[in-house]
């Protein structure tokens, strides 16, 4: 039609994004703090919450193929890492990202049910994306590291706000507690008030989830991520709460931790695998160095 | 920490839309050749499917607040109209597009019970987005005249098709049957052999679907658009496939019309309607210039 | 070569500009505090200089064909105007900032003797240039209202700091004493101190200059606007800065003002005129509306 | 004034390039087919020429003060290399490319007559430019490479064409003749009827010219380069054109090889130095890998 010309206005050339670099997608609820309160979602972290999370960036593994070499996520949000060699939708920056945010939306409403069957989904939670280039692998291992590093700090305060406050302070009483205070300080107040070993919470809120497809034929690796991919080492003493109180939630989580991640990791295609350890250092990437390749 | 300099890759400022100017987000449906067969969504059109299209839409307009002008939609698609004076995420490309995709596809998704209650979704369908940006009216007006000029020679094209599929052809002979056809030939070869009027078709088939907030204490003009959203005119004598083979889905829907419509419109805030009118011609715009200002 | 791929990371789609709006490539001298101190130009405005950037932005007139439709400039800068409908270099940025930010520095280059024969290059002078795209035309007239505003507001200033410092004054002290005066006030001590009537002052001081394509056929238009190119209009008395000091530069100027213009004029192809009015009103553009065609 | 706003179009963070990549701004001869035409250069390479761009080239090295890295230039073409720690006007491109272009095609006019005193300049040459972005430092040696091979492949091209027409060929009949043939091919009937030995042409030629500073402290090597930089080896026996037809130029430009190198090199600050090698092998990389650093 006469009209046809207006589609030379899309200009796709300027979407696309540069040859041979990283890209990152990151993802992150949108105003999940609301979201967050509406449902009820446990403080500081609810394990339904990340599992549904997780399960959902295990479909975008699944609908996007290969192009998807592994992801991190914590909290509201999750990154998404492309390799060099991706071509996907020859790099068009819009069409990568609202595919990426999209299929991770429709999966975390479709599975919600699964994860969250006593709690009845109140309106249709949403996430913006966002696609960063990395010309260096040394780039996307910081990239990693800062997210990491992000959750770390996030969750300690976290875990700290909410002993307090399930404690009997006000919020703002609590905020003013912990305004300059060191990650020593904090451990050591979370031990000496609520006799909480912070080192013993579950990996899967101290590190986020890392999702990625296993080595084929790695087969002693995957047992052991496997393993690891439960959140806890068994034998592992468990942190207690005040148990006076009983209602800080951070305990009652943990024993469910594996329950969850193995729900989620049943979900997955047998070769991908979440995991929730340390990917600051550099030894979980020499043991995984073919993600970087 | 040491890791935050990869932040300043992300460069919000490379994504940022020129200013005063239109925006278009287009969503389309990710392999929905696949999701309408694998659901069996009725051909060539599916009431329940654009009525689930026209709910989600609307949740747009409502987390979007007022930055969203007016909508069209049609088949797999929609698209999102921006006007020049749009802040919305300081007009940056990426939060635009993937916040639009996310919100359409949660609500998608979210709504599809409502819709196909006797359909459970096998897997969560999803929408890819752009932004493309426009700097004079007359080029959206002519965007929107594209798009709907496109839902109508789809449209025609398919209802033949499909006509001739159901009334036994294998699809090869429908798609040589038809070919180099004009408009003219279709119509004639729907009526003679199908007894079907084209023109007396559903509107929301032909026209397609847009939404759009009614200007304020416009009473007597909001009225009448509710009319027509409710896809025909009263009196309108209904067209009819071959009786005999009953397998032509046409028909049915069209009786259902303006309940789908109804039930789709009784999910929108009250000035929000979605019509299925003519929108290529001046008469349209002249009603409603206050969307164009 | 296997080296070839190396090309694909042009992209030049990423380059293009959108199309069907108004373009301005702004050129601007590099490091003109030094250059033309170095070359000792005349203060605040050396006609020399003035002619040479108009016999300069000419040239680019006549390389890129009728891809210009307009230029402005002042000081040491120059802004050309490209209409929706340029198509050169397929609207790609880098090529044509570069091109026409090339053929000027050249120009300049070039013609420096003709203008300044008395004044040898000491080394070679360099500009900057942009694009910057305005979707509407009414953009593109304020843009131009922009440059002459500031043309006419530095203009003022310069003229006070530099007849004060010629007075005797120090820098610093014609500085404070200019701090937060207002234009009537400037003309004021530029009338009362200097006996310079500032509205007298030859017109490409105060407006800049204006290039554009006299519309073909329009025989008396062109004739009008050639008088007023000569930058004063017949029988109007000059301007005398204080007789006493013989240093204000501002008088020995005006009076070459018309021979340095026609000098510029002369090196134009006959349509090509450069004029120094105002641009910021209606009435320029009334009659010159073919421009913004 | 109330005109500013349209500032706000610029946008200047749209055209920030990724940080810590390489950058390489190639410009190149805007028809200089026609303006080597019109100031008779001598075919296939005119010694004055290149040695005129080679001086233009180091302009851009003092300008720019440590930003650029090496260069590479080759016929009317030239490229600079910016490294991935470059923060040269904020990496904005538009800057980065107008600003290279400008200083380079500045002092291009500006050393003509140095250059080409007995011709005089009929038109002011320019050059267009453009930015390529290389996240790795593979890709900036492959990009070298590819100039340098591409050089090879002109020269040799044009040597063969130009002792052909020479020596009474029409350009047609020349065309014809070279068609389909290898590089073994055209350096044989270089010998066979030239009498010219392709390897012993002036290394300018073959090599095109790389410009960088000297590491400092680096005597030996800087000596080294010098002395390559002359262009050929002493001792070298040089190639013969038939002697007979007396209207190949390329004997007599070489004779002039190290006169012309000399000339530029003088014009350089002296750790900056013009070489004329292989930069594809590793080995020279391996002498300069501070280059890459
Ligand atoms: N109770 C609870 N809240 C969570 C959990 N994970 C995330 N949230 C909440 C805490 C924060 O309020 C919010 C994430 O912070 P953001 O900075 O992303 O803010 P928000 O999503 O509200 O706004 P945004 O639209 O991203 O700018 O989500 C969880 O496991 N339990
Ligand atoms: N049965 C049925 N199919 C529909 C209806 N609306 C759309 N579709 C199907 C017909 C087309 O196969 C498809 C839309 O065509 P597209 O060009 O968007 O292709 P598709 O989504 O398969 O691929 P894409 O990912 O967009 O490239 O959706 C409907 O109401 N009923
Ligand atoms: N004496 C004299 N100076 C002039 C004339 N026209 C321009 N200039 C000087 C005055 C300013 O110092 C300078 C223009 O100001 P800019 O803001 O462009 O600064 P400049 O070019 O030094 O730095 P830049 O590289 O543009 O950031 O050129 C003139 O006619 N006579
Ligand atoms: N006679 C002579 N010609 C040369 C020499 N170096 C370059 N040229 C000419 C040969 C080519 O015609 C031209 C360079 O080829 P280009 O592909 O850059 O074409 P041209 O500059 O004409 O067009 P363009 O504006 O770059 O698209 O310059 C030289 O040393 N001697
Ligand atoms: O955490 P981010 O990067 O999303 O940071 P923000 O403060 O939410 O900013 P924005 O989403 O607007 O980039
Ligand atoms: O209809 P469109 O614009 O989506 O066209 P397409 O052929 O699907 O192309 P793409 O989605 O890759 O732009
Ligand atoms: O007058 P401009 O726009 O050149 O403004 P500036 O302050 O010189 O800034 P820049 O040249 O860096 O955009
Ligand atoms: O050699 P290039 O890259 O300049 O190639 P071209 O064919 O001249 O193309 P353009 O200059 O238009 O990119
Ligand atoms: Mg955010
Ligand atoms: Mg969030
Ligand atoms: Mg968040
Ligand atoms: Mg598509
Ligand atoms: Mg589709
Ligand atoms: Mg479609
Ligand atoms: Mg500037
Ligand atoms: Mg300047
Ligand atoms: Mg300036
Ligand atoms: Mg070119
Ligand atoms: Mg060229
Ligand atoms: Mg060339």
């Amino acid at each position: 039609s006469r009209f046809e010309y207006v589609k030379t206005f899309e200009l796709p050339g300027a979407d696309a994004l540069l040859p041979d670099t990283w890209l990152v997608v990151r993802l992150d609820g949108r105003a999940f703090s609301r979201f967050t309160d509406v449902h009820a979602l446990r403080k500081p972290n609810d394990l339904r919450g990340l599992a549904l999370m997780n399960a959902a960036a295990g479909r975008v593994f699944e609908e996007l193929g290969g192009a998807v070499v592994c992801a991190y996520g914590h909290s509201d949000e999750y990154s998404f890492v492309l390799p060099p060699r991706a071509d996907l939708y020859g790099r068009r920056a819009s069409k990568i990202v609202s595919s990426i945010t999209s299929v991770f939306t429709a999966a975390y409403v479709w599975n919600w049910p699964r994860y969250f069957d006593e709690v009845p989904l109140q309106y249709p939670p949403s996430f913006d994306g966002r696609v960063v280039v990395y010309p260096q692998t040394q780039h996307l291992r910081h990239y990693l590291s800062w997210r990491q590093a992000d959750a770390h700090i996030n969750n300690q305060y976290n875990t700290c706000f909410w002993a307090l406050v399930h404690s009997g302070l006000e919020p703002s009483d609590a905020q003013r507690a912990l305004r300059g205070t060191q990650t020593a300080q904090k451990n050591e107040l979370l031990f000496s008030r609520f006799d909480i070993n912070y080192n013993r919470l579950p990996q899967i809120f101290r590190k986020g989830s890392f999702l990625f497809r296993q080595a084929s034929g790695g087969g002693a690796k995957g047992a052991e991520d496997t393993i690891s991919s439960k959140g806890r080492t068994p034998g592992t003493e468990t942190s207690r709460s005040d148990p006076g109180t009983g209602t800080c939630e951070i305990v009652a989580h943990e024993e469910h931790c594996s329950d969850w991640c193995g729900k989620v990791q049943a979900s997955f295609r047998k070769n991908l695998v979440c995991i929730h350890q340390d990917i600051i250092a550099e030894s979980f990437w020499q043991s995984h160095s073919y993600l970087l390749d």
